[in-house]
């Protein structure tokens, strides 16, 4: 199966079963509900419940659209988290990012005070969401691996870091911990929660896990390498942000050569760790898709 | 039982039990986790938790400090969402208060998108640890009950309205919505979450809830109150800050004495949902303690 067939298939119920879960944009009060719409459907690549979906799909062996039903709570939440960090990320104090995916971001279309809200609202949407699992021993257990993942010790505390080494000089390995968790944290539960509901053996879950972790931290340099030497229509937005908002990149700390080294081995070490799994093609992709973004 | 040593009793266990849930404030990022500590030990009154404590102490019919282990994932639940809100509330693009409980407010001592990350962060301790809940149906019953409350139809739902009705005109209609979904909802949870644990009957539980979202209303009334005539002792801020940010306030809109009225009607009320139940002594207490605000 085409990549392209897969993510567009997968998304599709995805962004229903959003949609569904979403108060609708008139429900009182509006104002909030429009936003957390606004950047819900705002373009996103929906690469955490897909890979999410695709980790699930592997460990049963078929893939089979029509029955992905149990899985949409766990493929909603993990958006819904994502969706909650970038209106954060994007505010004014934090990245002060004015733009997402070629649109005004939340807080320039609905106001800074309604974007914190709607940033609140989504993250305990994402667990309301979970508690819709119907074993639920799996329920709980889904919700204790993300709001780990979300946690000081994961998604936030590397967001922390980010925003405490703003205009700052930091070494290598601070900026690898920002990576491994902002983005890290998040990919790993995706893997992780498919684990959960598939009931995976505990050595599968470490190896998917780190595989993840590995696949996130690659993507983040090659999103630094494109920051530095890409254009907009591979980025997504415009090029040269890190630096103007003064932060480290790896180009920035260990050159451009040394960084695109650094990702070929991370995606080369990725693709080992599943390499000798059955059904892994869709996994594959993955990471055939991040090495294709490197320049 | 005096309320006062009822309070502080259950105070205590409720400040080691934080006090473990949280990572030490020297883990990394420590500033993070300094931010989190500063906002949960500020001398708030745990109202929440307590009121949680005592609606289950009601029904089971017995108060006993020594038995209240297995209510602590709940009743720290509560005090960590209601700092979440407080520090997102005080946000300079909120509410914009530089000061809490006469100390500064967290954005002011760690900067604002440490705050911003602070009160996340909180909110998603508040969910993990009631995963800690032993019984995983309980646990996930009261995981669906707290995330409901905190959501667009409750307490967020509440805080949005106020943040759009700010320097406009409201009615009192929409300044009731705004203070039983703003603060009525996280009361009403922790009534609720009580009667989830003890395995109360629909009923009970309904009538509690009201009890709950009564009292908190009137609390409100009594507090818009005391911001015209009330002082910096009683209020623990500085009066008269709704009028400086432009905000609607129950005298403003009926006048001093019919806010005193419905004030009191509302605590008559609260009061005859419960005189009835055998052990209500500390939800009288309540009562009592709101009465004795009223200027």
């Amino acid at each position: 199966m085409l990549i392209q067939e897969y993510f567009q298939t997968r998304s599709e119920i995805l962004e229903k079963a959003l949609d569904s879960y979403l108060a609708p944009s008139d429900e009182y009060p509006s104002q909030l509900h429009e936003a957390m719409r606004y950047s819900i459907f705002s373009g996103g690549k929906r690469l955490r419940p897909i890979l999410f979906f695709a980790t699930y799909e592997m460990l049963i062996g078929r893939k089979n659209v029509n029955r992905l039903e149990r899985l949409l709570p766990a493929a909603c939440a993990l958006e819904l988290v994502h969706a909650a960090s970038l209106i954060h990320d994007d505010l004014p104090s934090i990245d002060n990012s004015s733009e997402r995916r070629g649109m005004p971001s939340c807080h320039v279309k609905f106001g800074e005070a309604t974007a914190i809200m709607a940033g609140d609202a989504l993250l305990t949407k994402a667990i309301e969401v979970l508690t819709d699992i119907k074993n639920i021993k799996v329920a709980l257990a889904c919700i204790q691996l993300l709001t780990r993942a979300i946690s000081t010790r994961g998604m936030i505390g590397g967001q922390a870091v980010d925003i405490l080494s703003a205009k700052k000089k930091i070494n290598i390995n601070t900026l690898r911990y920002i990576h491994l968790k902002k983005t890290g944290s998040l990919l790993q539960a995706a893997v992780e929660l498919a684990c959960i509901i598939y009931d995976a053996e505990e050595n599968v879950s470490i190896t998917l896990g780190n595989f993840a972790l590995n696949l996130g931290l690659a993507y983040q340099i090659v999103d630094d390498i494109l920051d530095e030497v890409g254009s907009f229509e591979v980025l997504g937005k415009e090029p040269g942000e890190d630096s103007r908002n003064y932060k480290a990149t790896y180009p920035s700390l260990i050159g451009l050569e040394t960084s695109k080294k650094t990702a070929e081995k991370l995606l080369r070490d990725s693709y080992n760790m599943i390499k000798n799994m059955k059904n892994n093609d869709i996994l594959i992709e993955f990471v055939n898709m991040i090495k294709e973004r490197l320049p």
